[in-house]
């Protein structure tokens, strides 16, 4: 079998590797139907993330059970199935809380990109669509393993409500996944912070009804415009630097929320400063566990598309393309089919 | 008139200085039946936080209406009075959010500690009692003017629920206030972290349920220890230091919240390591001006005591002695008679 190994900055490779097996009774083994790359994944491809010698890479995937372990009970062989990027038992209390990407148990899966991957607690991170699912939205059922999930995160984290002003701050797929997830959540005006004409028509089509072009000082300095000098009621971080981050919680109203998805690379917080915005704070890694019979829902009946953040597909063993186009921000987002 | 005034670390004078008069059509004037030494008065009596020359201090009022401008609607010569430590207009969009103490035209109260007071933006900061409360009750309602407001709203930014576990980080005034604000919201088992007996039987007469005498990493193992490994949902952060922010966040559990009142002073939050523990922060400077009906309410019902918090009560001319008496944590609070 082939996957894809990160060797160092710039350097992805498709290489042979051992096929996975079954390991833990709790496992199962998925043939993956389609995979693809995170704007995380850029972090270490940049080097901006150190990472311990060859990494395989890879954590959103979506397929067709093969084997399970002895102890699985809730999917077998020949389902199709999603799961999270961060493994769950699904029964821990942080996991009853509703935040499986904190499970006592979890792992960060690390090696979907190649057609077969061991997906550990298979019956607390893996969820079984009914029947085999339409080919066309195999794009959109494979966000949910990630991306739209933690679109969604981001937008109940900055509490998001019905007819509230509502900023996005970063237009990569996250972002324009949070402006899908604002807009299902009833959100009134919704303003994406976005340069990139491509990605500005996504935004309105996933519900932006305002573009912002600029940002820093000037990008707050137009939402205190576009909202009467208060500031949003929510605003969705979906970057993860100090300088998207400061924007943020400079657009948010005294009471607001940021939801941060962005994983913080050398962002500080100074508590008086913070303290004096009065704004609310929650992020972290996306429970997409607990979203996904939701999401694998509205999918199926086709009210939402989170697939089209798909720009560029590429069969799995161009991998290195996929990442050099989403780097060089030509790609929004980048399909690989094995 | 005479009042206290800050000089510098440790040098509080009594002395000679103008008695207020009315300056905007929107004051009223204050004739103070009661003050108090707050613990936010203590960083710059310690020099922690810098003052620029002879400083005017106190901001805990409550009393008689003397005289008010003439716009001023709302409260007259005569009734009896309790403000905000922030003037707000409660008619700006912050106001109407429930956040007054980010009113657009907010001023912070400093001149408090003194017979008189002029209070800015009278119809949005003042709220007359029901007649004349009996004297007995003038310090419970005292502390409705900064710190019992202001332990309420840790414990709403701790989204406190009924049966929810709270751990209170802080046991001065605010946290000891915070508990009973806890148990008010319903609040399961409340856990006051303190190691100091007069203030661990405050703590449980206002309702904490255990009590940790344990700090930093060892307190931290003890609230771990007692939730099952999980944390607290609810952590009330009520002092405002680098060691009471950490403590505060390591003691939540991944989606539960942390409220944070006391001001931060050299606190600096590493957003990777915050991301990562799926912790909620909320704080900021109270909105205690939108609590204050209810807070009235409970104190002339006689439901809540929160004056309990007075252990010492000397007469304004000793103001100066409160301050030393609550340094020297001899004194949890000071109340001071004009």
């Amino acid at each position: 079998m082939r996957g894809a190994v990160l060797y160092g900055p710039n350097d992805i490779r498709f290489e042979d590797r051992e096929a996975p097996k079954i390991v833990e009774p709790t496992d199962a083994i998925i043939r993956i139907a389609v995979t693809c790359v995170c704007g995380s994944d850029l972090w270490p491809y940049r080097g901006m993330q150190p990472i311990d010698g060859p990494t395989p890479m890879g954590h959103e995937y979506c397929g067709f059970v093969e084997e399970v372990g002895r102890d699985v009970k809730s999917v077998k062989p020949g389902e199709f199935v999603i799961g999270s990027f961060a493994t769950s038992d699904n029964t821990c209390p942080n996991c009853r809380y509703g935040y499986q990407s904190s499970c006592a148990h979890r792992e960060f899966i690390s090696r979907a990109q190649a057609p077969v991957l061991r997906v550990p607690l298979a019956d607390g991170t893996l969820v079984p669509t009914p029947g085999i699912p339409p080919n066309d939205l195999l794009p959109s059922l494979l966000t949910l393993s990630d991306v739209m999930g933690t679109g969604w995160f981001a937008a109940e984290a900055a509490n998001v409500r019905p007819d509230g002003t509502v900023v996005v701050v970063g237009d990569g797929a996250v972002g324009l996944l949070g402006i899908l997830s604002a807009r299902q959540m009833g959100a009134g005006r919704i303003v994406a912070m976005s340069r990139h004409p491509s990605r500005q028509k996504l935004a309105r089509e996933f519900g932006a009804s305002d573009i912002v072009t600029e940002r820093g000082d000037a990008g707050v300095a137009r939402i205190m415009d576009l909202t009467n000098g208060v500031g949003a009621d929510s605003v969705l971080e979906c970057v993860g630097t100090p300088e998207s981050m400061m924007q943020a919680i400079q657009c948010t109203r005294p009471g607001g929320a940021v939801g941060y998805v962005g994983v913080p690379h050398g962002v500080e917080l100074d508590g008086q400063q913070l303290f004096f915005t009065h704004v609310r704070l929650h992020g972290g890694p996306a429970p997409v566990r607990r979203y996904l019979p939701h999401l694998i829902d509205l999918v199926l009946e086709r009210k939402i598309e989170p697939g089209k953040v798909f720009d560029l597909t590429l069969p799995l063993d161009r991998v290195a393309e996929g990442y050099r186009a989403m780097d060089e921000r030509r790609a929004i987002k980048t399909l690989l089919r094995p």
